[in-house]
């Protein structure tokens, strides 16, 4: 799987499904901009992708609901970092949105990009799936970003912040915060493609393992990353008292504990054989990373 | 038409399609049912449900899109009242959002609220309408509430703030912040009902004209009202030298163009006969409203 051609797709794509910089009014559209467009690594579409190639599903077909999950994702990055929120002034080595175009701009830009996402269902993967496939598709991304997915971990993490966090509490931010919306990749992948429930189950059950580990493996990077390489310092969680998988267990296990779930995602992926040999790769990148 | 018991069903099932308090983490759904149950007038919910009864879709049908738009509305006024945006401390005569339960929860409430209401469309309005029209109706609250519509009026509204603002901007502003909105029930009800084209078009232009009507008499209660009636302070557009109607025209020239603009509105319905009905003495409300 050659990612760097594939990335350059998905932001073509996302390109050509956000109004221009030039579109009226100017500057909400050059905050939204900003975020989509600072260095990302993808891995939400390209999951989605990789996981809608499973079952046969083109890249063209696949890309409108890769990018809406990925303007999800970015607007969950915007409001995460305000001052009201995590407080952060930087996302990957640049000034966060809200740093560049003030908080009132951040917050609608980021509302923005959650209207968006859902339009671009409605609209783009309209045009490739029957109705009933693009309801299904917006209902699996409403539960996804809402209080019982995303959002409802975001919750948890603010409330848990410089207090002691219990397993179970860790367990229940980081299904919810990532979790969650990695599961609606692989399961928009799989829906796009027509799978039967059981394979519809499995690949959840993938998306769950994947999405912890790569949740521990972030913890870990905090620890013992390179800030240059990450794209920000390091030390955020510990300083901040953030409930962490390394705080919890102990760097050493918690590394167990990455692979020992990658092992069981890929153990999901079996079944499938090569036609998720794509998907399989793009696991073992997202756990064996360094920024 | 008899409002107190429709409002009481809208109501009703705005309780039905939101989490419980109690859900789990309970703080962000005590603050999503703060502001939905806050006491609002309901008006958008009874447009497109008057709007869809004019194709004659029943109120059981015609609700959970009602409700969605509703929820569109009330996320607009939490986001809206936050300190960097309106800094609104009060919001019909209760503190608002973020006084109650800070700006974090405030800001992913709003966040929630804008979730929820496309996922009640792909769930609930689906229970009902064959996929085709859900997603009809997904494209166009996303449109609608997007910086095409909602946000871009909220964008410049923003930006013009202590500015003289010309009338272009100013019909620009509420064509947008409001009038996307007011369109969005319309067109979804006619929708729903299976309109054909120059009927959507119609019922368009009627919205466009009282959703205009509508901001107009705001303008001029902001000037002339009752702050108890209408549950906030009066006076407050003119302190924060916001673009208004009276300010750009006068007293008497906004109250003429009010209601010259209900009798266009009201016209448009004209060939509906009857059954546009419940949505002319709803128009008549809107406009001739002390609060």
């Amino acid at each position: 799987m050659d990612l760097v051609p594939l990335i350059k797709e998905v932001d073509v794509a996302l390109d050509r499904y956000l109004p221009a910089e030039s579109a009226y009014p100017a500057e909400i559209h050059r905050a939204v901009r900003y975020s989509v467009f600072a260095g990302g690594k993808r891995l939400r579409p390209l999951l989605t992708i990789a996981g809608a190639e499973v079952f046969g599903v083109t890249l063209a077909r696949a890309l409108p609901a890769a990018c809406a999950i990925e303007m999800v994702h970015t607007y969950s990055l915007i409001h995460d970092d305000l001052p009201a929120l995590d407080n952060d002034d930087f996302r990957r080595g640049r000034p966060s949105n809200h740093k560049m175009f003030g908080e009132a701009m951040a917050i609608l830009a980021g509302d923005a990009l959650l209207t968006r996402a859902f339009e671009l269902l409605a609209t783009e993967t309209a045009r490739w799936f029957p109705p009933k496939t693009v309801v299904r598709l917006v209902a699996e991304l409403g539960r996804a970003a809402g209080t019982a997915g995303m959002i409802g971990g975001q919750v948890v993490d603010i409330l848990s912040e410089g207090k002691k966090v219990s397993a179970e509490t860790l367990d229940y931010i980081h299904r919810h915060k990532t979790g969650a919306l990695f599961a609606c990749c692989l399961r928009s992948g799989a829906i796009m493609g027509g799978a039967r429930r059981a394979e519809l189950e499995r690949l959840t059950r993938f998306a769950e393992k994947i999405g912890l580990a790569f949740q521990v493996v972030d913890d870990i990077l905090d620890i013992t990353g390179d800030a240059r390489k990450l794209g920000k310092k390091t030390g955020a969680d510990r300083e901040r008292q953030k409930a962490t998988y390394p705080a919890l267990y102990g760097l050493e296990k918690a590394r167990k504990l990455a692979d020992a779930l990658l092992e069981e995602a890929l153990a999901e992926l079996a079944p499938f054989g090569d036609s998720a040999q794509n998907l399989k790769a793009l696991s073992r990148l997202l756990v064996c990373r360094e920024a």
